[in-house]
C-alpha cells in the first residue's frame, strides 16, 4: 500500500485520530452524584470563591486549542478550516504523546484577524493555552500579537516559534562544530514569511549582529521601495546595519550561515562555495530543501539540516511545542516569552554532548525520550526566573512528570 | 469523608475529569509520518475537494462542543465560565459513558448573545453538534433560535429539551397507568423558565389541549399585563384558550397533570387533593421538589416523579441526550428537530412494558443500558423519515454500535 492510502486508510479508520475520554469512572448513582450533580457543585463553588482554583479542580490546566484557520495549512496552502481539522488533530495527537498535554483541535470558520481574535479570547476560561497554526503571514504576526497582549494564557505560534527554537538548538550546535560565535557570525536567511522572521527575531535576541533576510526581491534593507510591507520594514531597521542590496547569492557570498525557509532549489553548490570556511546550512524548505544534503557538503558546507526526516539533523517542532506546552502549562505561565523560548533552545542543544557532537548530529532525534521532559524543565525554570510563572515548582518535578506523560519510549 | 470532599478530592486527584487521548499510537517515524507529516496531507486534500469528507477522516462526526456562559449552572446561578467547567466535564463524561460520544467543555467569557452566537457558530468545521448547557432564560431561547437557524449541525440546549423529551416519556406511561390520554387532559406548569417553556411546547406538539403555565405572578393568560416578556407572551397565545386568571393554587383545582419546574415547596397536599381523579405530579425542583412524593402520594397522587435519585420516577436528562446526540451524529443529521425529540420520548417510555408498568415506575433508571442505544435508533430513524439525516444508516447498527460505545453496564 502507498503512503496516500494508508494514511488515508488510518484516518478513516479511526473516523479522526482523536478521542476525548473520562478519567473518572461513572457506573452507577454514587459515581453520577460525584463527578455530576450534585457533587459537582462542590469544585464549582470553589471556583466561584477563587476563579484561580479551575486549576485545580477542572482540565483546563492541561487543555491546549490548536486554533487554525486553515489558511496555510501544511504545504498545501489555504485550504480551509475543514480541511485543517486533520493536521490539528495529528498536532493534538503529538502534544499528547510527547508531553502528556491533552489537546483539541479548533478550526474556525473565519480568515478574519478581528474574529479570530475575538473567538480565541472568548474561549480562556475553557483553556490553559492556545497553539496557534496553519495560519497565514501577515494575519499570523497581528493575531499571535494581539492574543498575547490581550489574554492571560500562553498563546504560541508554533509555525514561526517552534521552528525557529529548533534552529536555535541546532545553530548553537553547528557553532561549536565549526568554532565560530554567535555575534561574529554573518548570517543570510532566505523567505520572509512567519517562520523566517521568527527566526532572524530570536538570532538578534541571542546576540547575533550580522544578519541579511531575503525575499523572493532579493536583500531587504532600510530604503529598500520594491516589495515591502510593515514587517519587512521592520525587518529592515533591525537587520542589514550595513545596507547591502543584491540577489541571494550576491549576499550569501561571505556569509557563515545559510537559513532557507522559502523554496526548494533556492541555493545552488556555487553558492556554498561562495561563503565562508566551514558554511553551515539549514535547507527547511519542504518536502524539497533548498538544496540537498549532499549537494551541499560536497561543495564545502560542514554542517546541514534540514525539515526531513530522511537526512540527519531534522528541524522538527515536535522536539520543541510538546516540551514547551509542559512547562508552561507546569508553571501557569501567563505567557511563552522570549527567555522560555532560548531556554528551550539550549535545552535541546545541550542533550548532545561534545563526545557526541558532530557535523551530522547537531540536532537531536525527534523520538529522543529525553528531549520534551529536558524543554519542559528548562521551559519552567525560564518562566519562574523571568516572573511570568504563577506557581513555583521544582523543574525535576516537571521533567519527571513529563517523562511519566509521555507515550515515547 | 462527606460528599462535599469526596467530590472535592475526585475533582483535585485528577486535575478535571477530561483527557483527550490519541486513537492511533505514534511511537516512531514511521507512525509519525501517517498520522503528521507528510501522510497526514493526504486527507486533507480529500476533505479539500469535498467537504463533507472531514465526517470520514476527522473526529469531528462524533466531536460535540458543550458550550455554556456560566449564567445558570445547576441550582447555583451565574456563577461565571471557569466555575461552570466541572458541570461541562461533567456532561462531556456523561456523553462518553453513555453513549460514546467525544465532547468538549466551551466555557466562554461573555454573557452576550450576539458574542455566544457569532463564536459558536465559527466553531462549525470542528464539532459535529451544539450541546448548549446552564444559560440562563431568555438569553438562551435566543442562542439557540439563531444558532438552529445559522448552523448546519445539530444545536441543542438540554436544559430545555432534554427535560422536555424525559417529563414527555414520564406522562406517556403516567397516563397509561391513570388511564387517560393526551388530549383531554389538564396540565398546569410551574415556572416559566428555560425547562418549563420547552415541556409546554414539547406537549402542545403531542396534542395536548389544556395547559396553563404559571409563574411567581400565577396563571399566565393573553391579555394579562404584569410581568411578562416576548416568551411569555408566546406561551400565553398558545395555551390557557379559557384565559384562565389565578394563583397556583387556584388554577391547579380540577387539573389532571402537575409539572414543576419551579421552587421547593410550592405543591401542598391540599393543592393536590384539589386536583382530579389520580393526579400526576412531575415535581422536578432541585433538591426540594415542590412537594415531596410521599406527601403527594398521600394526599391522593397516583404517579409522582422527581429530580432527585433517592426517589421513584427520577427525570433525569442523561435518559435522553447522550441517545439524542449519538443518533443525530450517526445520521450527520442537520438539527435535532421536534420529530426526533418525540420519538426520544417515545423510545424511553416503551422500555417500560405493560407488565411492568406501573405507578412507582413509570421512568427508566438512568443507568439502564438499555435507553442509549434504544433512543439512538429511534432518534437516527426520526432524522431519516423527518429528512434531516444527510445519510442513511439502519437503527438497529445505530443500536448495536451505541451499545458497544457505552460504558454503561
Amino acid at each position: 500500500m502507498s503512503l496516500r492510502e494508508e494514511a488515508l486508510e488510518l484516518h478513516r479508520t479511526h473516523q479522526g485520530k482523536l478521542s476525548v475520554v473520562s478519567k473518572v469512572s461513572v457506573k452507577n448513582a454514587r459515581d453520577l452524584s460525584l463527578a455530576y450533580s450534585p457533587g459537582v457543585a462542590e469544585p464549582c463553588k470553589e471556583i466561584y470563591q477563587q476563579t484561580d482554583r479551575v486549576y485545580e479542580y477542572t482540565s483546563k490546566g492541561n487543555l491546549v486549542a490548536v486554533v487554525s484557520d486553515g489558511t496555510a495549512v501544511l504545504g498545501l496552502g489555504n485550504i480551509g478550516p475543514e480541511a485543517a481539522m486533520p493536521v490539528m488533530e495529528g498536532k493534538a495527537v503529538l502534544f499528547k504523546q510527547f508531553a502528556g498535554v491533552d489537546a483539541v483541535p479548533i478550526c474556525l470558520n473565519t480568515t478574519e484577524v478581528d474574529r479570530i481574535v475575538e473567538t480565541v479570547k472568548l474561549l480562556e476560561p475553557t483553556f490553559g493555552g492556545i497553539n496557534l497554526e496553519d495560519i497565514a503571514a501577515p494575519a499570523c504576526f497581528a493575531i499571535e500579537e494581539r492574543l498575547k497582549k490581550e489574554m492571560n494564557i500562553p498563546v504560541f505560534h508554533d509555525d514561526q516559534h517552534g521552528t525557529a527554537i529548533v534552529t536555535l538548538a541546532g545553530l548553537i550546535n553547528a557553532l561549536k562544530v565549526v568554532g565560530k560565535s554567535m555575534n561574529e557570525i554573518r548570517v543570510v536567511a532566505n523567505g520572509a514569511g512567519a517562520a523566517g522572521i521568527a527566526i532572524i527575531k530570536l538570532l538578534l535576541s541571542m546576540g547575533v549582529r550580522h544578519v541579511v533576510m531575503c525575499d523572493t526581491k532579493g536583500a531587504i534593507y532600510e530604503g529598500r521601495t520594491e516589495g515591502m510591507n510593515p514587517i519587512k520594514e521592520l525587518i529592515a531597521r533591525n537587520t542589514n546595519h550595513e545596507r547591502i542590496a543584491g540577489t541571494l547569492e550576491e549576499v550569501l557570498a561571505g556569509s557563515d550561515v545559510f537559513i532557507g525557509v522559502s523554496v526548494g532549489g533556492a541555493v545552488t553548490q556555487d553558492m556554498v562555495r561562495s561563503m565562508n570556511r566551514d558554511p553551515i546550512i539549514f535547507a527547511m524548505a519542504n518536502p524539497d530543501p533548498e538544496i540537498l544534503p549532499d549537494d551541499a557538503l560536497k561543495a564545502g558546507a560542514k554542517v546541514v539540516g534540514t525539515g526531513r526526516s530522511d537526512f540527519p539533523n531534522q528541524v522538527n517542532n515536535v522536539l520543541a511545542f510538546p516540551g514547551i506546552f509542559r512547562g508552561a502549562l507546569d508553571t501557569r505561565a501567563s505567557s511563552i516569552n522570549e527567555e522560555m523560548k532560548i531556554a528551550a533552545a539550549y535545552a535541546i542543544a545541550n542533550l548532545i554532548d561534545d563526545s557526541e557532537l558532530a557535523s551530522d548530529y547537531v540536532i537531536p532525534r525527534p523520538f529522543d525520550p529525553r528531549v520534551a521532559p529536558s524543554v519542559a524543565a528548562a521551559v519552567a525554570k525560564a518562566a519562574m526566573d523571568s516572573g511570568v510563572a504563577r506557581i513555583q515548582v521544582n523543574p525535576d518535578d516537571v521533567a519527571n512528570r513529563t517523562r511519566v506523560l509521555s507515550a515515547i519510549e
